[in-house]
């Protein structure tokens, strides 16, 4: 059990005062927030917040790619400890998702700098470029970023020089913002669950095991596009009969398997699609998501079994085509389990739980140990205005991060 | 057993010749015909079919709907015999879809004139204006054509009156267009199979039980939009997931229940339709068909019990929206039975089948006598370029209408 330094603690009012002044920035009508990466309103926020990490006493600098990295000093390690998320949204964003781990990280440096105290470590707060769309952030400093530049185009054709030269980056010098373990010796994100286990659960703090792994796939199944009249029953090769008994094998396999996974068919479509023809084609996407590799490779061939199945017993042709395979990050045991005695000593009720969600952390744990803290969202809900976590889950999240920070200070 | 009249017989090649002529006109580039209603090349074909019925000794004239009727005179009664189907084809159509059914008639109308034989009735070949669309044609002479013109406008946005006076007809008469059974007597139609069934059962003259009726439905199913990462299996409402249980409830349902129905999900839609989104709302459609009411009432009823137990087992809200009611039409026993007998003399194999598609037959069938005669297609192939039915299969079908005609002109 880690003993608290019990003399430092997070102000709560300061750190909801930071959320709520960010969130002024791209505010929607309803209540959201759209701060698009490299938009006007992200570099307004990035201003905000570096002038914040300035007030703080770090020393602030900007990578290769738009990342901002504030640093503390320590007093003997080179490497350092790190926190960080980010403070980019999607179109129609909340204000907690990504900016709360920004702001507590933040936070954690006020505590250290009006207490006058330094750790062993460095302390660094990372703000990752573009976390909601491209992830380019967090994937140049893990060395993992894809080198072509199409890649990255906007979806309003902006390439992406330009969009980094809005920010102080420069894609030329991309490979000059990787980093590695004799850097960063520990990362720890805070985030908000963006799923409804914790409430559902009635746990104040979420200890992520790790970030799942993902498999996406899209799936033709090929028919017969017979008349719907004139073609008895047993004439047909319904590729939607068939997509139909792929659908509820994938959600069986979810459901029924032991382990964590999650399956789901989000995207379906039927050619040619009209009431009165048998559907001749159907085109389906398959995601699998689970911190274990293994189960995973277990569930898309017992997927893939099904379909050959379903494919001799309806006259269809199935074919699977891989879109997308990233390998789990696990947390750091040895992190986990300080979460976990902090929260014992700040008297918080906790679970183990994944993230199925991505986050910067997730290619940070490529290189360097990892561990995310989560605090509750209401109702599950985030990617929406109605996103809300309250000041006091805010302020239990930054406390647990705080701690922990304290605590591995001396163990690592 | 009905005696044949053997002297009389069709003229295969004069026949076949006319389907040829006919195709020519709004001949596509793949083979296949586009003689959309209404359109020039509809009125060019209206024209070289009148010119044909005249020189077979026919009184020719059309109606308010621009249905064309040729009348050869009998001896003795009022009430005609008639025959027919319709020139117009799908946008990419065949040669013989409709166009059979009336040369036959014609055909029938050469040999009789040739021969210089009477029948006791006046002998009709009717051509149904517009059945590939709006099926206004029969359905003026049934007397069940909607009156708002409204719900005859046209893709490009005519309105009705202008198609009508195209081809001879007045919108504002379309009353004096519906007859009677004191006018037509009985009424055979001769029209290829557009299934597979007579191919696969290796049959050559199809005697049709009747023209199902059938039910049309758009079924919608709520669920709720979670993140397809972050929401455990056990808290999801998957519209998909329950949508594919109904797919398969109606296909069982299709394919077990005892009776002749067909059951079909065509058309199917996703929303948000996103891959890393739970399915939120499913819109799906429901065509039931089969020569049964009582037995269409049994299919709908077992559905929506199975999706009431979906909707409860999922989470969901599945709602029903009557689309179509069409009542089934059965063809009239003493006619088939001498269409059998008819077959037996010619040494034509036949078998009894429903046609699952929709026929001029139908709507005339609601006033008088009725009864059809399929002839195969090859592949069960229709509405399409491809459609093919040889010539000594055409002219087996029109032997059949010959000799059927012929005998119940005695009977009648």
């Amino acid at each position: 059990m880690v003993a608290l330094l019990s003399k430092l603690a997070i102000n709560s009012d300061r750190l909801y005062l930071s959320i709520n002044e960010l969130a002024e920035i791209g505010k929607l009508d309803n209540g959201g927030v759209c701060r698009l990466a490299f938009s006007e309103a992200d570099i307004q926020a990035r201003q905000l917040v570096s002038r914040w990490m300035q007030e703080a006493g770090m020393a602030v600098r900007s990578d290769a790619v738009g990342n901002i990295i504030g640093r503390y000093a320590g007093t003997k390690s080179q490497a350092a400890l790190a926190t960080g998320s980010h403070i980019d949204t999607v179109p129609i964003g909340g204000r907690y998702d990504g900016c709360l781990g920004v702001l507590a990280g933040i936070e954690v440096a006020r505590v250290l700098h009006q207490s006058q105290t330094r750790l062993r470590h460095p302390f660094e707060v990372i703000v990752f470029s573009d976390e909601e769309n491209s992830v380019i952030g967090c994937k140049a400093i893990a060395g993992n970023a894809p080198t072509d530049p199409e890649r990255y185009r906007r979806k309003d054709g902006t390439d992406i020089q330009t969009c980094l030269q809005m920010v102080g980056g420069d894609w030329d010098k991309l490979h000059t913002a990787q980093r590695d373990r004799s850097e960063i010796a520990a990362f720890i994100e805070l985030h908000v669950e963006q799923g409804g286990v914790l409430e559902a659960k009635n746990k104040q703090i979420g200890v992520v095991t790790g970030i799942v792994g993902q498999y996406r796939y899209m799936v033709r199944i090929v028919g017969r596009p017979n008349h719907a009249g004139t073609t008895p029953m047993n004439m047909r090769k319904d590729a939607l009969v068939a997509a139909s008994r792929l659908v509820l094998a994938i959600n069986r396999l979810g459901m029924e398997t032991i382990g964590d996974q999650v399956a789901t068919v989000g995207h379906l479509t039927v050619s040619p699609n009209g009431t009165n023809v048998v559907p001749a084609l159907v085109n389906l996407s398959i995601d699998l998501r689970d911190l274990s590799e293994e189960n995973l490779q277990y569930l898309i061939t017992e997927i893939k079994k099904e379909a050959v199945a379903i494919a001799a017993n309806t006259g269809t042709e199935i074919t699977f085509e891989q879109k997308l395979h990233v390998l789990p990050t696990l947390a750091k045991p040895e992190l986990m389990a300080t979460i976990a005695d902090v929260c014992k000593q700040l008297d918080l009720s906790y679970d183990y739980l994944p993230s199925r969600a991505g986050h910067d952390a997730q290619e940070i744990g490529r290189f360097t140990d990892m561990a995310m803290i989560f605090v509750p969202s209401r109702d599950g809900i985030s990617h929406s205005e109605e996103e809300y976590t309250s000041p006091e889950q805010c302020a239990q999240g930054a406390e647990v991060l705080l701690q922990t920070l304290l605590a591995i200070d001396k163990s690592y």
